[in-house]
């Protein structure tokens, strides 16, 4: 047994591998897929589909990512039935953080559908002001990193993967059948264990839309860096956030579509932000 | 000017390719995505953020998907406004659809997230009763064909591509920033164009959820073919509702996770089902 398949994020299945000349029954590793719902205040908020893992880390990130806690001194417990797949949250205020949730929904397709709640928590977001700096070096050697860390992916083909990191390290490193799920899972963990993301750097497999540049501007993350492609409002909200959009890093090239002032060329950065 | 950005579902954008050596100002085509509101009988039901084409068929593709409307006859009027992203559709009998609608929600992560309404029309599945045959041949040949018309994907890198298709063509060929949007607009335009899509396949570039699986399975397709890979509730979907999952078909092979009998190796498929 391999070890996703221990943590209960893959399982085993007999399939049929068809080629033009060959016909052999193998087995294959199969990403996990279940149903999560988060109770918030006694009140069914929501059922995510998920990789069955970190779902404290997803339950707390899901709830900051929608506007629904803006920190962790709103959290009043978090408990998490991992078997059953629900975790309820209660907050120090339930009334005021449920103000807004059914007025308005928007469901937005990277990939699939994300699913956001407006709220007044959603509509202003500073510009990130950042004097970090990265070297064309780093980049390619955080996402070589970022791609031997992603065993889920390798193993099935079926998840993302998103990773805090400073400017040579991953600090935290998640995978989901979800693309929004891996990122929500790292700004959960960050906000539970008082982790610092202002001033980190996000890279991830997946495409960026701009509600997953929303999601990283509210963080305070300077860089994104992507193995996928952006849309355009992605590149849109990038540039007037103050975002580094650095995407479609494959290979020995990487595309730098706002805020190049931060990815210097010369080898090795010079000053850093302190994180 | 390409026949993508005529079309309004990419931009031109300009800018940097880094290597370790070089440092060049080049032009690249960006996917565009665009918030699309769907009103249902005067009620704003959902925002979907999507490639800001086929809208019509989108929000009908949609309400077809989330159980709000079972069939063409249902449907009273629909208007799109491209310019602003809004669909206005109304029904013949809107109480009895809107019911249940606020009940439950269910959001799904393939990639994204996806977001379902649950009601009755969508616990009764029945299983897919099909006798079609399709040769290992057929199936490397359709997805060739499907490869060849992904122009959005290749320009962009930022979509993913959907495919009505009988046992030798593409009947109907959707790309879109959501992988949910892009099988949505095809059953969208069977509806509205009365195309059958009983007992057709469907191509998809996307990674396959139990969602998406219940999205087929609803339309009696009973050949899905993706080039990705799928989830393990996808492929007990499958299992469960007689499909033949066909998945990660790249290069020279492909995995039959479920209805191997629909898949024939000798070169020709046999007997095939009247579409």
């Amino acid at each position: 047994m391999t070890d996703i398949e221990r943590a209960g994020e893959a399982e085993r299945f007999s399939i049929l591998r068809l080629s033009r000349e060959s016909k052999d029954g193998i087995e294959k590793m199969v990403a996990r897929e279940r149903p999560f719902t988060i109770i918030l205040n006694d009140n069914e908020l929501v059922t995510l589909l998920s990789s069955p893992v970190e779902l404290k880390y997803l339950a707390v990130g899901f709830l900051y990512s929608e506007g629904l806690i803006q920190s962790r001194d709103d959290i009043k417990k978090v408990t998490v039935d991992d078997q059953r797949g629900v975790a309820r949250v209660e907050t120090v205020n339930p009334t005021e953080i449920e103000e807004g949730v059914v007025f308005k929904r928007i469901i937005s397709s990277g990939c699939g559908r994300g699913a956001s709640f407006y709220s007044a928590a959603d509509t202003v977001i500073e510009k990130v002001d950042s004097s970090m700096e990265l070297s064309v070096d780093e980049v390619f050697i955080l996402v070589a990193q970022f791609q031997r860390r992603s065993e889920l992916y390798a193993a099935t083909g079926a998840v993302h993967s998103a990773a805090l990191c400073d400017h040579k390290d991953i600090l935290i490193f998640s995978e989901d059948i979800g693309r929004h799920n891996a990122i929500d899972k790292i700004f959960g963990r960050c906000l539970l264990d008082n982790i610092p993301a202002k001033n980190r750097i996000i890279v991830t497999s997946g495409r960026i839309t701009s509600e997953i540049m929303h999601k990283v501007a509210k963080r305070g993350i300077p860089v994104l860096i992507s193995v996928s492609a952006p849309t355009d409002l992605a590149v849109k909200t990038a540039d007037v956030l103050g975002i580094t959009l650095v995407a479609s890093v494959r290979g020995k090239k990487m595309d730098i579509y706002t805020g190049n002032e931060r990815i210097v060329t010369d080898g090795t950065s010079g000053q850093r932000a302190v994180g």
